[in-house]
């Protein structure tokens, strides 16, 4: 069975439904009825049941859901069991922290290369993988493959880079720079906006305080 | 006027505007009318006029936006103008990276304290601020104004850290903890959980690639 036509709102959702069955498998729980999983997950019963018939739905009326069963489904149709080679594009601060998570790599993320153009980073080892010179990012490319592009660039940097790695082939980019990529169709990007996120804290952070006043 | 009522997901929305106003500040733009916004940021123009409109409207019909008043209305809606003085729990590779970044402080956040439970952290200087142990935070907040807590720690410890900070005055959190916090109501808490992001890309990469077969 293919999974076409789901809605990128379902898609949203479907890692934190992956994250809260892996707490619940590591708990031990083996079966979760819908209504359960809702009160955890603070998401209605009735859009949990919506969400998981997209798949086929893995629920046996009355019987809840086997927790092993969905977990394992849900990873499969997330591409977990695919191997994902990663390159890093920036070696700063955030490009650094990234490489040294391991955690990404259980899910099938591989960090195989990391570039960047300060010539004082450049032969620098971060987790046993050594910054190497951004001009070589084209051979690298052509030698070894590539799925997702890392950007944590400076935003000022990130549209060009972005299209020249669209031009070596590479159709996927996980962006932390602090700017909304505008590539063709077809290229898939995911915006990590750290920014952004402080920023919606900060407003609620003030409207409490506000009401305090 | 006050900013009451209004909805979530404007308030989602609000950092995207920021940012796509402080670029066009950058590019010397003055004035834009909803549909160029639009235009840009993807978004219809009447979403736009809607949304702004939740803040007193600062368009004039036939004109167009000023950007440079609405860029700093909606900053200091956004709280901008405010300091916050915030904490990292967990001086990883995460924390560190955060800790290191300094384009937070021009929106008025400011990292005043770093702390870990790891010895070998444990009085390591990270951009100047000394990694202090993780008992000390109790005695740290009552002698600092201290506005949001950064929890970059090991997901089994995210809930007992935020529970013992609320008891200790902490009412918001940035939370880059794999697990989603379940505070009491009046704690704010905005999560960054980059393993659901990259499980999104992974699901896209997978989508694509499986249509080119």
């Amino acid at each position: 069975m293919e999974n076409k036509g789901i809605s990128r709102a379902v898609i949203k959702r479907l890692p934190r439904y992956y994250r809260y069955l892996g707490e619940l498998k590591e708990e031990g729980v083996e079966r979760i009825s819908s209504s359960e999983l809702s009160s955890k997950m603070k998401v209605t019963a009735s859009q949990i049941r919506q969400d998981l018939n997209n798949f086929g739905g893995f629920g046996q009326q009355g019987y809840g859901y086997n927790v092993n069963y969905l977990f394992n489904e849900i990873g499969r149709i997330l591409g977990i069991d695919k191997k994902n080679n990663m390159i890093v594009i920036g070696a700063g601060n955030m490009g650094q922290a990234l490489t040294k998570y391991t955690s990404f790599r259980s899910y099938g993320f591989d960090i195989i290369g990391v570039f960047d153009v300060n010539a004082n980073l450049i032969g620098k080892s971060i987790n046993g993988i050594v910054v190497q010179d951004y001009s070589e990012v084209a051979s690298f490319i052509r030698n070894n493959p590539v799925d997702i592009a890392v950007l944590t660039v400076p935003k000022e940097a990130a549209g060009s880079i972005a299209e020249y790695l669209v031009q070596l082939g590479i159709h996927a980019f996980w962006n932390f720079a602090y700017t909304d990529l505008r590539l063709g169709p077809g290229i898939v990007v995911e915006n990590v906006h750290l920014s952004d996120s402080l920023l919606r804290l900060s407003y609620e952070v003030k409207s409490k305080g506000a009401s305090n006043d």
